[in-house]
C-alpha cells in the first residue's frame, strides 16, 4: 500500500480551513507567517514559494522579510525582535543555515516559542523532549506521524526503528514516538547491523539523508515505512532513502518519494501557524 | 563482575581535589552550592546531608535555604533570583516535588541554566537534547555513563536498551547514549515483549522505578548492566530494579544497589558545581 501525502494534505486543509474562519470571525483577519530569508538560495526560495502557495490555499496570511546575504546580525535580529513584538504575526519561519558571518544560534533564540512554528528555538526543543506544550516541534517529524495517524497505524506498543539521529528529524521522531507509547530504537551512522536493526521493526523511519541507501533486504514483510528522505538523482529525479521500487513490493506500506513525507509537512507548518493563532486566542 | 560505586567516587574525588584548589587559588574563595529546600521532607534532609558531606570533603562550600512547607510563590522566586545574581555561588539544588500551591514549573525555569547543576531547567533539557552545552544534564543518567566510562565499557555502537523513559533518567540517559554513538532502544510500561528487548542488548540500563522488576529470565550471558532503582523492600533493606543476587552471575557485569549509581550520582552533583565555576572563569 502506497501512504500518499496527498491524501492526508486534502483531509488538513479541510479542518484548516474551517479553524482560518473561525480565527478570522474572531481576530478579523486571517493568522500570519512571516518568512525571514537570508540570500536568494534556490532551496530557500522554492520551499518560499511552496510554503506561499499552500499558507494562501487555506487563507493564511505571508509576509517575506528578505535580506542580503551580507546582512548584519544586528539587522536581522531587530526583524526578529519586530516580528516578536507584532501581534498581527503568529509564526515564524527562519531559513537556515545562515551565511558564515551570522550568529545563528544567537538569532534563532531570540525568536519567540509562541512563534517559533518550524521548532528551530531551544525552548520549542525543550518541549518536545519534555512535554512542556511551549513551542512547536519541528514539521518534518510531525509530518510522518500524521501520515501514520491518517491511515489508522497506531503506535502504542509497536516495535519502531528511527535511522538517523538529527535535531530536525531522528530526534524529534523519537521524542513523538516515546509519547505515543512506541518503543523506539534510534539508528545512525555508528549502528552495528543496521539491516537487522531495520528488519526486526514493525514500523520503520528512514531519516538517513543518502539517497536510495536502503534496499530490500534491509525490509521484511507486514512494514509499514515512511521514508524521509528527499534527493535528486544522476538522472534528475527525486529519490528517497529507501529503493522505492524494490522495497515497495515487499512491505505492507510505504511513502512515496515524491508525494509523501515532503508534502504533508508544509501542511504541518500552516497548521502550527493555525494552532499558534488559537493559542493566542485561549490565553486571552 | 560487580561495578562498585566506590572505586568511581574515589577517583572522581582525586580530580576533582584538585580541581576545587584550582579554582580556590584563582578565586580566592571555594566554588559553592546553594541547596533549597521547602518543608522537611525526610527524603530531601537525607540527600541534603550526603550531599552536604559529599561536597564538603573536596571543599565546596554548602548554603543552605529552608523554607516553611507554606512558603509563598513569590518568596521562593526571590530566593532563586537572589541565588542567580549572588556571584559567589556556582550551583543550585532545588529539592522537588513541590508544596501544591507552588508554580513548579515557573520556580524552576527561573533559575540560570549556568547554575542549574541538577538539569531541572528547559535551557539544560534543551542542551541535553540539542547538545548546546548549556546548563548541565541531570545526575542521575551522567552517573550510569561515568561508570561505564571508569571500567572500560565504551558505548560505540554497542545495542544499548533503557528501560524507563522519565525525564530523570530514560530521556536524558539516551540522549547521552546516542551523543556517545550507541543504538538507543528506549523501552517502557506500554512495551510489548520487554523481556526480549532486555536480552538483546549489550549494556542494560534499567530506570523502571519497580522495585525488583526483573528477574534472571530478562538477561542474558556477557551482558553489562546498570542498575538505576533504588527501593527498601519490605525487610526494610535496599534494593534495585534488579533482581541482584540471581541477574548477577548471569551477566558479565552489574552496579549493586545499594553502592551503585546512587553514590556516584552525588559525586556528580559535586562536579557540575565545580565546573560550573570553570565555566564562569572560562568566560571572564
Amino acid at each position: 500500500m502506497r501512504l500518499t501525502g496527498k491524501e492526508v494534505v486534502a483531509a488538513m486543509k479541510e479542518d484548516l480551513l474551517a479553524r482560518v474562519d473561525q480565527l478570522k470571525a474572531k481576530n478579523g483577519r486571517p493568522p500570519k507567517l512571516a518568512i525571514v530569508r537570508v540570500g536568494e538560495r534556490e532551496d530557500d526560495l522554492s520551499y518560499e514559494r511552496g510554503a506561499t502557495r499552500r499558507m494562501e490555499s487555506v487563507g493564511v496570511a505571508v509576509e517575506v522579510f528578505a535580506f542580503p546575504a551580507d546582512v548584519a546580525q544586528e539587522e536581522l535580529e531587530n526583524c526578529i525582535n519586530q516580528i516578536n513584538n507584532d501581534e498581527e504575526i503568529n509564526g515564524c519561519l527562519l531559513f537556515s543555515p545562515l551565511p558564515d558571518h551570522l550568529e545563528e544560534d544567537r538569532i534563532r533564540n531570540i525568536l519567540s516559542a509562541e512563534k517559533d512554528i518550524d521548532g528551530i528555538t531551544d525552548e520549542s526543543m525543550a518541549g518536545v523532549y519534555n512535554l512542556s506544550g511551549r513551542g512547536f516541534s519541528p514539521c518534518t517529524p510531525e509530518a510522518c506521524i500524521k501520515i501514520l495517524d491518517h491511515y489508522g497505524y497506531d503506535l502504542k506498543g509497536k516495535r519502531v526503528t528511527i535511522v538517523g539521529r538529527s535535531l530536525v528529524v531522528g530526534k524529534p521522531l523519537a521524542m513523538l514516538v516515546l509519547a505515543r507509547h512506541g518503543t523506539v530504537t534510534v539508528c545512525h551512522t555508528r549502528t552495528v547491523d543496521l539491516k537487522e536493526r531495520v528488519k526486526e521493526a514493525e514500523i520503520v523511519f528512514v531519516a538517513a539523508g543518502q539517497a536510495e541507501m536502503l534496499g530490500p533486504d534491509y525490509f521484511s514483510e507486514g512494514q509499514v515505512v515512511v521514508d524521509v528522505g528527499i534527493h535528486v538523482n544522476d538522472e534528475g529525479n527525486l529519490v528517497g532513502d529507501v529503493r522505492q521500487e524494490e522495497v515497495e513490493p515487499i512491505v505492507a506500506a510505504l511513502t512515496p518519494v515524491p508525494g509523501g513525507v515532503g508534502t504533508v509537512t508544509t501542511s504541518v507548518l500552516v497548521q502550527h501557524v493555525v494552532e499558534a493563532a488559537e493559542r493566542v486566542l485561549e490565553k486571552a
